[in-house]
């Protein structure tokens, strides 16, 4: 066997997800998952540090998709535009090609309460990071938070319907319409407005 | 030991909090509990089914409290405007006598992953509720997810700031400076508006 080639990581994946999926997360073992991917134990340890990091690899990326926008944004761009640059972020991280992968990641993860629990503690350093990159761009309280909470729901809103089996627009596309939609919420004044400013 | 008396139940809710709090959650038993507030085992349970029902009873008191005044609203009341109503409705399950109650639960909620857990459950079934509520007077999704979704967001936020150390606010009067804060956040054109409509 080859000890590292192209695409051993991405078949570790792709078999971890079949593996989980049939036989649930927790009957799983690593082994199992080496010798379906034909490789040694050793090798899935040097790409994972255990079974779960399967599912959740990629972290500090997902973070800085996010992050990267608001940091690089123009010294006076209002808030809500800063939450927008981020959730536009998200088309990088989550490009069409990923959706199969992430479709089928769901169910293993609501299956398993300490993947659920992980999975939203995920989303809630997301929301810490986020806050404290718009504070350091000058954002007061409680608008900070206010705004790190919605971009991540929004996002979160979003990618439930990007993963849903009929949808097939962009994540960014869905985002963009959510994020419309809160805006149109919270505005209702605007109904009865010209438009003008 | 009386078998039934008045303050029953909140003699076993302080002894409760008060133990949790001294040798933790896990262990603490319904025995110890009922020992410390002088009643029989059977009395703690004619209150409470567990333990941890000691720190979520009121579930349905809870989610009543965010639908009834989304329930009761005029039919042409703006989705926003319900969820300002909701919100406001915690004043009457939060009152200010029951903050320290809820200062001296949180940490202890903090403490357990399957309290913290449970907590993160009650908000998502309070999300649902709400998304339900609006559906029923012909909010269209997604702005009756993402209306839900706001409204548990302010009110987690606000929540958290109500038992802050210092704060003496009412939880009322910071969940509706959380919903103004997200009103300016999302509407940064108003910025250079006279206001006028």
């Amino acid at each position: 066997m080859a000890r590292w080639q192209p695409g051993t990581r991405e078949r570790l994946q792709a078999v971890s997800l079949r593996l989980f999926a049939e036989q649930g997360f927790e009957r799983t073992t690593v082994a199992e998952i080496a010798a379906a991917a034909e490789v040694t134990e050793r090798t899935f340890f040097r790409h994972f540090a255990d079974k779960r990091e399967v599912l959740f690899a990629g972290q500090e990326d997902f973070v800085a998709m996010f992050l990267d926008p608001v940091r690089t944004a123009p010294a006076d761009t209002p808030t809500i535009e800063l939450v927008s640059r981020a959730l536009e972020g998200t088309a990088a991280f989550f490009p069409d090609e990923r959706r199969a992968w992430s479709r089928r990641r769901q169910p293993i993860i609501d299956s398993e309460p300490s993947l659920r629990e992980r999975e939203l503690g995920k989303l809630a350093t997301l929301t810490v990071r986020i806050g404290e990159a718009l504070r350091e761009r000058g954002v007061e309280e409680p608008g900070a938070t206010l705004a790190a909470e919605t971009a991540v729901t929004v996002f979160h809103l979003s990618f439930q319907q990007w993963i849903a089996p009929d949808e097939d627009r962009s994540l960014q596309a869905i985002a963009r319409e959510r994020l419309d939609a809160l805006t149109a919420l919270v505005t209702p004044s605007q109904n009865g407005r010209t438009g003008r400013s």
